[in-house]
């Protein structure tokens, strides 16, 4: 096991009918920006429950943050925090709301020239000076309830970059299954795939000799593999939606990452689709993964042997044929939950594929993966494989 | 699953030479009440490391913290902290030692007649008025160094009895698996029964729908049954102790108790066991849980089964022949590890389980188990059986 720090002081608050525990968690007084995104918490009755929840708080609102949101819309709720002189800060919503949620929060005392930093040059965050913040989970995908990282796009260049600090976890988040009874299929289906995608990048690397962790992975993706599926049947079976709530926070909330290497190119590249094609972040995935599996299976080979093994009982052929067949499982589960794996899929072509190499090489020498060895050159390899 | 709410702010600083980190970690110019046990950290050069760490920091020192901390010896400690104003404590050592930080911190500014009403009346822990802490482990067991609860004895009444706040979890724990190497195999083996048993206790009640938890519980089960053995083979083996450390870490921090129903039974009859005769926490553990599990093996079948198939793969049979293989096999695993399980091991017979039974009747009508039918007769019936 290599060396780790670990921290996470998020409150999670889980279950059915825990919104109004919000008035609780707030401080007294607090002057209160509500943040949320395109307005379906107007249909699922989140908003009454949140509205009802905040009435002894003066609130403000911002609606209308998008998904994978962007800085410029993001820009105009740290105007309007500023000019409100906002306390506290609650995202009402899912992974994009509170991913912009985290970037307000930090960029409304940032003292440098443009918060956008925050970003491109990963300027820190201060201790005192990212306001407090809490979120109402409407959405099971990208962890961001229990971790303090963003990602973050800047329309105006196509650019979609991330950043984190120990000062921007959610000092609470509330995740209660029903709210995501009413969602389209399209977004439980992007939940699955981006929840098992952030435990591969965690868990498919190479060996350091961590037993707790692998399993604990496991655990995770064997939890998704038999929930996923129940709740796109039946979006009202509580049980079913809890756990694949749960997983899902648990998939990325510095457990599974402790004293492990990661990977994250998946993420990487399939950031750039988003960008580029505004393609859903869970579909760039499902597209990346199983090639690039593919292309670096010689130095993944133990891991995704132990994989094929303890989660798809892969267990008879040659090593060559049991990471083929462990791929095509994993391939074979995005599918069953509806989503696609192929560029061509989603009308993308190989000038795309010009394009993002590009990017990666413009952007210098900072290489990928586990082993930092992916350059630019083998992002073209990976992304033609899935053509 | 069940509603619930999870919560453990501490920083966890795992690994080989991460002692030095204190320094980061205390408030700059805090006074610092070191405390310890019996002195091994002097003969392992923990002692040398803290201190050459904190050197900047004025210090004050308590040692003697006995194992089951007594709260005759930690009043002492409260009573220096007091005189000596200190703002920051660090204990050096096991689960002991920790949990009597953890007492002495909530002692130092209690408002009330008597500290000891934090344990005998459940009194709360205000806010602002834990006087915080930190620790350096020396001993992988209780679990103590990531959560917040105690569990102290009353050496004059002999009572053992357990506390815990949201305020009274350590800022920073850090875990250096070499600290452990020059362990008496007695107290490897006594932490390798520990976090088993706080997995069970966790783990086999009845089934509410937490597949991801029961994993979760598995994971750390099975790591403590490869990696226990490895460590008391060869007590210098960096990996194993790691991964020995972080499960039982894992087995006590919160993640597998969130959502489920848990039991604690045998930790409450084993606190008398060990509040008369001193038998040592984890032996008194291994003697109850095996009657403890057949005793409830109606209740408990459902758990027991899978816990059964998926940690000793005993899948034929009916059953109760399984019930009774799986109790079987879990009594192995702690003599294989150097750990009696019969009371008659320890010199207790029938006289000692007639007193403990007197001692939960005067304590009123408070049930024990998961269900909360366990009376003082059943208690009776599974000592009984354990003789």
């Amino acid at each position: 096991m290599k060396n780790f720090t670990f921290y996470n002081p998020v409150k999670i608050i889980f279950g059915k009918g825990q919104i109004p525990t919000v008035a609780k968690e707030i401080p007294v007084g607090a002057k209160v920006l509500v943040t949320y995104g395109g307005g379906s918490i107007f249909k699922n009755g989140v908003y009454d429950q949140v509205k009802a929840a905040l009435g002894e708080f003066e609130v403000v609102e911002f609606g209308g943050i998008e998904p994978n949101p962007h800085y410029e819309t993001l820009m105009k709720a740290v105007a309007l925090a500023k000019a409100e002189s906002v306390d506290f800060i609650l995202s009402v919503g899912g992974g994009s709301v509170l991913d912009g949620t985290k970037f307000i929060a930090a960029a409304i005392r940032y003292e440098g020239a443009d918060p956008w930093e925050l970003l491109s040059q990963k300027a820190t965050v201060k201790a005192q000076s990212a306001v407090p913040f809490g979120a109402v989970l409407t959405l099971a995908a990208t962890g961001s309830e229990m971790n303090s990282g963003a990602v973050i796009t800047r329309e105006s260049t196509k650019e979609k970059l991330s950043f984190g600090s120990p000062h921007t976890f959610p000092k609470f988040s509330v995740l209660d299954p029903e709210t995501l009874f009413s969602l389209p299929p399209r977004q439980i289906s992007n939940g699955i795939v981006d929840a098992y995608t952030h435990v591969l990048e965690q868990y498919l690397t190479y060996p350091v000799n961590s037993p707790l962790q692998d399993r604990q992975a496991e655990a995770v993706l064997l939890t998704l593999i038999e929930e996923g599926p129940k709740v796109l049947q039946n979006p009202q079976d509580y049980d079913a939606m809890a756990n694949f709530m749960w997983a899902a926070t648990n998939a990325l909330n510095g457990t599974l990452s402790a004293g492990v290497v990661t990977d994250w190119a998946t993420h990487m590249i399939g950031h750039e689709l988003t960008a580029l094609h505004g393609i859903d972040h869970a579909r760039t995935l499902a597209v990346v993964l199983p090639s690039l599996l593919r292309y670096k299976q010689e130095s993944k080979q133990a891991k995704l042997l132990q994989y094929g093994e303890r989660v798809w009982s892969i267990t008879s052929g040659t090593p060559a044929e049991r990471v083929e067949a462990t791929v095509q499982a994993t391939v074979r589960f995005f599918e069953s939950v509806d989503i696609k794996t192929r560029l061509s899929d989603y009308a993308v072509g190989p000038d795309t594929i010009q394009h993002i190499v590009e990017r990666f090489e413009q952007r210098g020498p900072k290489n990928l993966g586990e082993r930092g060895d992916i350059q630019p050159r083998d992002v073209q390899e990976i992304l033609t494989m899935s053509l």
